[in-house]
């Protein structure tokens, strides 16, 4: 592989500018083709235990608005994740509040006085403080490491052609991008890696959830949380903690009026959207509990899915990349049939 | 350069795992202060000939609902951006509507009946028809050369030692994301090029404005238009015109409610947003004719800020990344003082 060098890349990017119709066969499947031919063996079952149900307070002409995040599973952001789920058990969110929409950034719900030391909602004892160490992760965690060691980089050369290679081949699993030595799937999730793969973190795609802080060495404990509604904000990856994504009701979220305030802050509390509960699934009546799964992302199905993403051959395209940001290949969910 | 091969990124990478403490210096500008710090020499008058005003019917309360889009300059898409023009002065867009909005995707509007060959309305005279390959221009503009020129990557190797490089460095110029072998900012514009810079085309990044289409070889018209409202769907890139960029008034297409049918289609005319009218500026009242001001790309002030956004060393960030997608430095627009 390190003597491959750049040839892949000069072939990919002549490829490139060929006219489409010589190189492409038409009407290849779609990414959700895909997504819809996936054996039923292809789809994991989400716990319930890392389901975090929102409920906000009805919307125009009293439509419910429900909005489903699913939690990191271990060995990520543990702390900020046990503390979610104490805050839920103890239906602490209830009565906190949607209190900023920044328009292409984030959309972020918690104590709208929580800045007040005399007003702020007291949190419940007992939850843990997290260090700044713990945004990424230490590739100890068995299923971690094999994610990491089958796309192992041993050096710079290599890196250099995994960054080359094209989309699908064995080498581009290795390659990163601006804000990674190495990007990966891993059990359901986009993750960042260091070049050795003995670091891991969570990124900031578009629906992930992260904890609001203030300034270092604060870490948040988790009572204050947003969600990206815009490009994908990577320079907070490793720079705050990532406990989530939205995987239902998104649209609740991203589509709320901007605040108006500096950094979108709703400057009346009349244009804050209250929270009327945050429960774990596994705490809800069974008829209430919603169930999802995620496209395994060590299956061929993904693999597939994901190269379509890297380079769409289905009928509207006539120039395939051959390649996709991390971010632009969300790890398809669905209800569990 | 060439010799100086991957050292910048071990370094870089090295650097990133350093505690942040030891290698920042605390408070530095954000990016936003630069911008606020930039001299009145620094910006640069849009031409009210390049803006367009879309007048949307009123929102919740009667607010009123404006969105201001500024078109490309030479020579980047002329036919289509010819046609809108034409479009906007035969008042063309008055009565359609917004017809679509797909979450982390798209905002579309155009004529609701624009499919339906009986009802649809009918198009003025003249409008040119464009063929695939003006997705992409030709680099014989002198001015938009130069911008290559001054970028130019001779090799393959080269191109490589780009990609190594750290943020801010003459080399880090050079190179190129997953989606473009070169990506570069001209004109106030993000572009993508080949390698030898002899072609260059716009980025669809977050409030890019592009033509939709019919399958290829249909190019569209101008008459039916898409803003971005989610992370940068680049893999469009080349695949569709990209005309423009929403500059102010955003929220009134990224915060509309999500379309429930394919492709986020309003399923009900009840759901569409009226559009009242598309002038543009030049053709207005004085009065009612917004000036908008861009940060010039190739200045300094634009420099600093591109690698503030880059490495983020104001006070909340504790590692600055060292580089950033070309979509996450939006190009600085302000109302003109």
């Amino acid at each position: 592989m390190r003597t491959a060098g750049l040839f892949p890349m000069l072939l990919a990017v002549a490829a490139m500018s060929v006219p489409a119709a010589a190189q492409i066969k038409p009407a290849a499947l779609a990414p959700g083709d895909i997504i819809a031919a996936a054996p039923a063996a292809a789809w994991v079952d989400i716990p319930h235990d890392d389901l975090l149900v929102m409920t906000l307070a009805p919307g125009a002409g009293g439509k419910p608005r429900r909005v489903v995040i699913q939690l990191m599973p271990a060995p990520f952001s543990r702390g900020w994740v046990g503390n979610i789920k104490a805050l839920a058990k103890a239906h602490w969110f209830d009565g906190t509040a949607v209190v900023r929409v920044q328009d292409n950034y984030v959309t972020q719900w918690g104590d709208p006085n929580g800045e007040d030391k005399v007003k702020a909602k007291k949190l419940p004892a007992g939850l843990a403080q997290m260090t700044e160490d713990q945004y990424e992760v230490v590739a100890d965690d068995k299923q971690l490491a094999a994610s990491l060691g089958r796309q192992a980089v041993e050096d710079a050369a290599d890196r250099a052609a995994a960054a080359a290679a094209p989309a699908g081949s064995e080498e581009a699993r290795l390659r990163g991008d601006i804000y990674a030595p190495r990007v990966l799937f891993h059990a359901g999730w986009p993750l960042g890696a260091d070049a050795k793969g003995e670091h891991a973190w969570p990124l900031h795609c578009y629906g992930a959830v992260g904890v609001g802080r203030n300034l270092s060495p604060d870490t948040g404990t988790g009572a204050e949380l947003y969600t990206v509604i815009g490009h994908a904000p990577r320079h907070l990856d490793r720079n705050i903690a990532v406990v989530g994504r939205v995987i239902d009701g998104m649209e609740h979220l991203s589509s709320l009026p901007r605040g108006t305030g500096a950094l979108g802050v709703y400057e009346r509390a009349a244009e804050r959207v209250p929270i009327l509960s945050v429960r774990l699934a596994s705490d809800l009546p069974a008829p209430r509990r919603p169930a999802f799964q995620y496209l395994d992302t060590a299956g061929g199905s993904f693999s597939r899915y994901a190269e379509a993403r890297a380079s769409r051959r289905d009928a509207f395209f006539i120039r395939p990349v051959g390649g996709a940001d991390i971010c632009n290949i969300p790890v398809p969910i669905r209800r569990r049939p």
